[in-house]
């Protein structure tokens, strides 16, 4: 991916900004050092780096003001980072630009039961956030898989789903209310611990507008009673097609499980190598897991079962304990480590009409031959989230840029079929030049307008989410004007 | 409510505005006599009216976009409008302004049931968008009351509910894209069939956006499965505190009914007199109903009668049939025709945390005989959303006006416990002035910059939703600027 070249007036004043930064920030919380600063060259696309001007680790919403005050003055860019765990380059540095991390901000701000919600600073881990409601059996619902490291600021920027996400939603679904900064340092509040918001609802724009808006320092998240329990069941299909049948039968049937996990046959053998579940080897495999009490559970299933035998599975397991559904669980969610393993991959992202899904997976399989590239497919089914995995070699010469071209060419193939470029990693660096896929440029000349309102020099997270041609005429007849 | 004065230049040239709607529209779509225009003069807040410069009734996008470029050229004020059911005057013209009215725009343009969504023009009502898909068992999932007349453009400008909110979620929630036309006629597709949306996902910004930003001419809305069965239970408590509680331990106990509807004496009394559903007569009345399959319904029932029993209900009757269910349900869905019939009325629709329901209640209570008075509650109490009836003569000099102060001091409480001005109604003129008191000036700016940039000369649906000092500045700014 081109990146645009330096501003070098910046780089020029790399010593007087670094010191205005020390003057607003407790001592430790600017990091200059090229030594240190490498810590913040990457995301989770490590296929791509910069190391950045500096980086600073503000405590609170008034620090994150007076850091982005001076950089609006200066006309530095600014990169705002949650755990750093973007697949899609949303994190990544320029050489001119200030990261901003928010992983010292993780205090737990109030947590009201009786009202459902819980505010919090958003450097706060994802799964730290149902940690601290676990002892009144409370839990918050979006679950990428990432959970573990990832931050709630960066959930909030790729609006995150996660495999429970058919049922209880994405974050967009579960965020009231956020406290963020703007681009000249002015702290504003939308939504909150409420229902709606009187005038224009500018939180749902938020949601998802990776890093692009401003910098979200609280959120006020929905928090959900847990269930009392829950159960998958393992279904195999001789064919991807059948598969495919399965679920889109068991959503118009009205039952809603809270995940249907698809696997594909590369999918299948390289789990199982990998996590030895005990998965049936077949073209696809079901994992769909329901909840509630165990009244609810059986009906349910029986349901899903029923649907399941029309199609003739190659075989069907009921989870009888704990242990069963743990195993059932295990080769799922050691998927990308199970790759890992065997091949360098690059994890798209897509999202498609669930109908669509044999035609898709056949057409990703006549790629896979053409371009040589083999590809294991892991798929949200319920809500048409796909995450085609690439295997290639990173060491072989030409082999990452051939990825990205059958990558591109899957996402197309996404858009055409009436679905999207991405359902949860975010457009970052990886996608912008594919927008023009999805949007006709009255589209994204809307979303543009929008970016000029609250970024009006373009600073935040530079050469992302919008075209690359776009966004530097943007940002260069910004700077014309001024 | 005070309405800017017209523009005399405007009225001035009607003749050659209506001249050129006409060379866009077919016959009769374009309606200038005063006899005629008298039907577009108000919406359902009828102290209000204003015949507008004329009416036009395009059938097609493509007609939309040709009006408002007119529109645009001439720098003429358009009022979009759905059904004119708004609660709020949303759609209550000036006499500068062209009304343009959907109502025409009414048919279903695509049904796909294995992805779960409708695709419709905007002038659908909202029960017919459930009549197209309910031969196959589905249901849209939003039910606001005005549900038989209300038209899918006024929900999604309003970001309507419903009753059955609690668990489906509201307009916001069910809405997957939508074909949207600017002021300057440039038509744009926001979202679709498919989850998420790369970029800047700027369809949560039109979702209640009140007409401010462009007309909505398509939507691509979700349907659902309908649940196998229903049933309400009633239960009576003897303070208002207590059916609070009650509410509160169900929401805190995971139990997710789809509605829980709240009466307070004068409601109950009102009802009883008009729609004889046999209510107790007691200080608050819960209507609490759950659905799914018998062995589901009969299980979440349980658990909430449980619940109930704990704070010793007056009367706890659940339904045992189809008409039983029909009886609970009439007095409250009768409840604003009850009032209408003994009384002129203001219906309120602020929002608040559940748990502030018994202080509010009580604070309403003190209001009401300061103000001289009455009020009866309607409360959706599984998520907050208060309809406060305030009972006044409106023959009698005066009395609007202190009902629209008591109404204000009201939504005042709300944001001051942590709720908000207005749940589904909207702004509107209503509550326009209202909005400093929820938001601090840089919050309102974020917005009104956000109109800036979709309707940058301020011609759309003028004098509502924005404090009107604020919204006047800004279109005089835009007139000094041409």
């Amino acid at each position: 991916m081109e990146m645009p070249a330096p501003n070098a007036s910046i780089l020029a004043r790399k010593h007087q900004i670094v010191a205005r930064l020390r003057e607003v920030l407790p001592e430790g919380s600017v990091i200059s050092e090229l030594s240190e600063t490498r810590a913040y060259e990457c995301d989770a696309l490590t296929a791509y780096r910069c190391p950045p001007l500096c980086a600073v680790l503000p405590s609170s919403t008034e620090e994150v003001s007076a850091v982005l005050k001076i950089c609006f003055e200066e006309g530095v860019p600014v990169v705002p980072r949650g755990s750093g765990t973007s697949l899609a380059g949303g994190a990544l540095p320029t050489a001119d630009s200030v990261i901003l991390g928010v992983a010292k901000m993780n205090r737990v701000l109030e947590t009201d039961y009786a009202n459902r919600f819980i505010r919090v600073q958003t450097g706060r881990t994802n799964l730290s956030v149902s940690g601290a409601v676990a002892e009144e059996d409370f839990f918050y619902a979006p679950d990428p898989s990432s959970q573990l490291a990832c931050a709630i600021a960066g959930n909030i920027a790729m609006n995150s789903g996660g495999a429970h996400c058919l049922k209880y939603g994405v974050t967009t679904n579960n965020l009231m209310g956020v406290t963020m900064v703007l681009m000249d340092g002015t702290v504003i509040e939308l939504g909150g611990a409420h229902l709606d918001a009187p005038g224009l609802d500018l939180l749902g724009v938020i949601c998802g507008s990776e890093g692009q808006l401003g910098v979200v320092t609280e959120a006020t998240l929905r928090i959900l009673r847990k269930p009392e329990g829950a159960r998958p069941v393992l279904m195999g299909f001789a064919a991807n097609e059948v598969a495919g049948e399965c679920v889109s039968d068991i959503i118009k049937a009205g039952v809603l499980p809270v995940a249907i996990e698809f696997m594909d046959r590369p999918c299948i053998e390289a789990c199982e190598a990998f996590a030895k579940a005990g998965y049936p080897m077949c073209e696809a495999l079901l994992i769909v897991e329901v909840e509630g009490s165990e009244a609810e559970i059986a009906e349910q299933l029986e349901k899903i079962i029923e649907i399941a035998k029309r199609h003739n599975p190659v075989e069907l397991r009921e989870a009888r304990d704990e242990d069963e559904a743990g195993r059932i669980w295990l080769g799922r969610k050691s998927a990308f480590g199970a790759m890992g393993q065997i091949n360098d991959y690059m994890c798209l992202d897509g999202t498609i009409p669930v109908s669509s899904l044999p035609h898709v997976l056949r057409r990703i399989g006549e790629m896979s031959e053409e371009f040589g590239l083999k590809v294991a497919n892991v798929f949200h089914a319920g809500d048409g989230n796909m995450h085609p995995l690439i295997l290639f070699n990173a060491n072989e010469e030409g082999q990452l840029e051939l990825c990205e071209r059958f990558g591109a060419e899957i996402l197309k193939l996404c858009v055409e079929v009436g679905g999207c470029l991405t359902g949860e990693h975010g457009v970052g660096i990886e996608k912008r030049d594919l927008m023009h896929t999805q949007y006709a440029p009255a589209d994204l000349e809307a979303q543009m307008a929008v970016k000029d309102v609250f970024d009006p020099h373009w600073l935040l997270n530079p050469a992302k989410v919008f075209p690359l041609d776009a966004s530097e005429a943007r940002r260069s007849a910004a700077l014309a004007a001024e």
